[in-house]
């Protein structure tokens, strides 16, 4: 695996002494920030202060998932333009994901593309949205429909951002890290369901950083490996759009969703191929203790499998799992007949 | 030079039979065609005789550079994930470059990008906007500042298009080739001031795809040779943004404008980059009768001067001029102060 891609992530003290030199080889013509209301106020003094050069061009959007959408693009897109941004300006993405994957596309479609660096400020952002290249937005509340597949200039990372975050964050990023260790990993699933509070965490970001950044590595267009990463997430992308679209259901995190379809998943792994129910029931403990159980009633389940069918991971209209072999062995491109995904659901809802 | 480019561009009856190749081997999920009204009424039911496959996944744009834009482009996301659209989904382009770079954008951003095939129907097209990868869109009357370079896997060239277009259309086409060879090949623009009826240019078009597809494939990321494409543009895009923004004044074709543009960064070139007066002049007057004079009062001329702080081109709040040093030869990179420009409109002017 080359370790290229690797390079462009650094954390803490040395994240600012990169980023300063990065920025003196570079010649930008201006250096834009594009920060939410959260990190406007929470992260953006700490970070002119990490960075050491003025930072006069700040573009403020509006936080949370439900404004990653083409509409907040075309104000980014006008601020860029109206602040005089040309092909040799810089993009600096402070945020969580909705600001590094909009941010990401915004950077890469203006004047056919603009370099832009991405500093996460959440757990989820830090150990996998911010990396990968993944960028875009949301379309008629289906995840990330509109978008390209472009890298940052380079990702840094300072841990110290987490101390702005509520525990509900913390515990949404950490699902992806947990997800690490399911596909990819058993030693460091054991490691990290032994943690005792999600502050802990903290020190497992590198790990995290480099199973994923290696999975980018080996297959940036998602050929094959790649596809790893989206254990949990044909069935969570899909409960996540419909608690986005469902005026009477309160908006999910990330992790929250994908926590739910650890489970569902694992459970189609059991039937499918191979994991034991030992582990399968290992899975389900360990995300209810952490995430809770959300209650889904018959027309829910029936809505969510109809959302399934736009899942960008699915051609031909065959729905595409990612399944687990064991804990730390998973398996890609499994095809599943809806009657099983209401199994699943079942075992889900079971005590 | 390599010509692994030059291959996906075919013609005629060549082109019919490699679509097929290329859709027998393929595995496209579905085929979308996008359309533009005039489009679809003209070229589409030959389309459809030639390609030899059923079509009945047509998306519909209105036609017109007023509706290159990013709501466009939402209403084609639209009709493709509502028809059913994944990942394996093919877009054929069949239009001008309206349909071309705005249809290349939504290919190569739904889901991250889905195949797309280019068929040009406008001589502009064919020798230019359909080749190259550069797709977009306007913004705030800004021309292509929203798009992404990503290259098309064939361009299908069918010079019988040409004849639904009028002459008007066909004049705007033209003038790309004239600056073909103005920048690279004075043979060909000797060649082509011969011409007796713009239906003559038919049998060039083929020249124009080589020059165009061999500087693409030299330097698809415009780091330098293919700069010399926007001979004629600096001031060409900034005088048909102009003239798209002000509604007491009559949209001009794409060639219309390079044409006065080409006159202009002529003057420029006389004046700073050694092409001879004689040559000034043969250019100015070659233009004069194709294209006409196009009158611009002294305020008009500001607005345009203050437009082209927005090309794409201009980094650092300096405009970025291609210019010739004789015809046939260009030199990229000159910078250009705005006194210079208003010599340039008034020698435009003058009789």
């Amino acid at each position: 695996m080359e370790t290229k891609y690797l390079h462009t992530i650094y954390f803490e003290d040395l994240a600012a002494a990169a980023l300063s030199q990065h920025m003196a080889k570079s010649n930008y013509s201006k250096v834009f920030v594009l920060v939410d209301s959260n990190t406007k106020s929470h992260c953006l003094p700490s970070f002119a202060k990490k960075c050491g050069f003025d930072i006069d061009l700040v573009i403020e959007i509006k936080a949370g998932e439900e404004h990653k959408t083409i509409q907040t693009c075309t104000t980014v897109w006008d601020a860029l333009s109206t602040l005089g941004g040309d092909r040799k300006s810089l993009l600096i993405n402070l945020g969580g994901g909705v600001v590094t994957d909009l941010g990401g596309f915004v950077a890469s479609t203006f004047k056919r593309g603009i370099d832009f660096i991405n500093v996460p400020t959440t757990l989820l952002a830090m150990v996998d949205a911010a990396i990968g290249g993944k960028t875009g937005v949301d379309f008629e509340a289906l995840k990330n429909q509109i978008g390209v597949i472009n890298q940052p200039e380079m990702i840094l990372i300072f841990s110290d951002f987490l101390a702005t975050l509520d525990k509900r964050q913390i515990r949404s990023g950490f699902a992806e890290m947990l997800k690490h260790g399911l596909i990819l990993d058993q030693g460091y699933w054991n490691e990290l369901i032994q943690l005792k509070d999600f502050d802990q965490s903290k020190s497992h970001i590198k790990r995290s950083t480099e199973i994923k950044s290696g999975v980018v590595e080996a297959d940036p267009f998602e050929a094959g490996l790649r596809k790893k990463l989206n254990y949990g997430h044909t069935l969570g992308h899909a409960i996540e759009s419909y608690f986005l679209m469902e005026a009477n259901r309160e908006t999910l995190l990330h992790g929250e969703a994908i926590a739910a379809g650890m489970i569902l998943e694992a459970y189609l792994s059991h039937e499918l191929t191979g994991l034991s129910k030992l582990e399968l029931d290992e899975i389900k403990r360990v995300f209810l203790d952490y995430y809770g159980k959300i209650s889904f009633d018959d027309q829910e389940i029936e809505s969510i499998i109809e959302l399934l069918q736009h899942d960008k991971k699915n051609t031909h209209g065959k729905v595409n799992f990612v399944l687990l072999n064991s804990i730390g062995k998973s398996i890609v491109d499994i095809k599943i007949a809806p009657e099983l995904l209401k199994k699943a659901f079942a075992y889900y809802a079971q005590e």
